[in-house]
């Protein structure tokens, strides 16, 4: 069990979510943001930098996002359903953008390749959750 | 002039925006996340603490959202415009619901009162950057 | 291996660290600003809420101090010494403080007590780093 | 008065730093990240980004360090002395390392020399509050 599982297993609030769930996502959200925050940094020493421009700005800002939905997603007991669906929907777009552009760069470098890798798991993770029972009412609610 | 200002207009790719426009959803973005985390403390210090619980919580995350839509926003040149748009939703909900709260308690405590306006300058901003052009053809993508 | 293990292996940059040291840096600092995010959360929670209210105050503190520490350590290639080793020292100092407050819920609360363990590991992985090889020039100047 | 002032005027606890001086670094620090948050992506769209690899990177440290500088201490009620004394150490470092690489390239570069400016504001600052009495306690046991 992740130490994510752990603190969430401790606290009874995580439950409305599935504490699986809710940790694969905020760990999909860690990993993604510290990967992220290397890739950008390895871009800036390529030979290629000139081609990596958007790469290394989707990463800060897939960072960003990232860790702004592990913080929302790690206050279960007090918070705002509508604001933890929006942030899901923001890391699902920033994930999808930063994985496609480092894919393209994924043959070339291997921290392209890695950081890729880590946005789908993130991307996934959050759409899981986004999909699941805890989402239903606002799917309903959406017509969707 | 402010200075997010100043720099907006000294990047090229900002344009797009409409400056303005876009510093003052930065400048509302940075005021509100400062008063969200001083009101945040500021409510653990108070007599009648377990009524603002919530409160507390809300202004962290926030705090959070609106540090990350100001980021998010202060990188103009290599954006997607989709995950902006996403993160200025998630900033209005998140400090329509801290305002909110905050203004529950506005008449009992001053950083309360500040916290709750400075959350509605940020929405409102917000708001405005969503209604611009700048996202015609995201809402007409959207049928809105 | 950890994700954050093959992101900076992927990075030659990293070497001069010892790409395991830094790891367990990275992830001691990630782990640990998850469980304070969560225990700060759960605090709110607890109906002996009016004791908790350093804890609550030093967690939020301490996730965001070891929040920026993994992020400056993520950036091997192209970083300042001193900053990390300044941030290492805050990170330290904050990861000790809030140890020691969550240590004295421990018995009450098993997110207390899952949090300060997480401080722990976090602290000993920073003081580890501290004292190695790629900070000995720095321990010279200071004459430590 | 800036908002941040009020927000501090409204919470007693911030008097033992003198609200004005607390205020004036966490306005330095908010405009600094803000500045190199820019900096940082406009870098990546100029012809010479070859050459602004360094500043690139250290803006991003710097965005990073000035931000939980700021809310650190937009706490005021309930902090670790300590840990705002080594962020405050953190961010004066991290602050010159960035304004001395971004005033390399202010003349070619507007938001360089921008964020140089904003940078060496928000090292004032924070040496100002260094400097101040709230430290002095901790000056005279380092023996400085």
């Amino acid at each position: 069990m992740s130490y994510a599982s752990e603190m969430l297993a401790a606290v009874a609030s995580a439950d409305r979510f599935g504490t699986g769930e809710l940790a694969a996502v905020i760990e999909g959200c860690a990993t993604a943001a510290q990967a992220c925050t290397t890739c950008a940094d390895a871009c800036l020493a390529e030979d290629d930098l000139a081609g990596l421009r958007l790469c290394n700005a989707l990463c800060h800002t897939c960072a960003d996002v990232s860790e702004t939905t592990m913080r929302t997603l790690s206050r279960p007991a007090h918070s705002d359903h509508l604001v933890l669906h929006r942030m899901l929907q923001a890391c699902v777009r920033s994930c999808f953008a930063c994985a496609e552009e480092c894919g393209r760069h994924a043959q070339h470098h291997r921290h392209c390749e890695l950081c890729a890798r880590a946005c789908r798991m993130c991307l996934q993770a959050c759409t899981d959750l986004l999909e699941s029972e805890a989402f239903e009412e606002l799917r309903k609610l959406a017509g969707g």
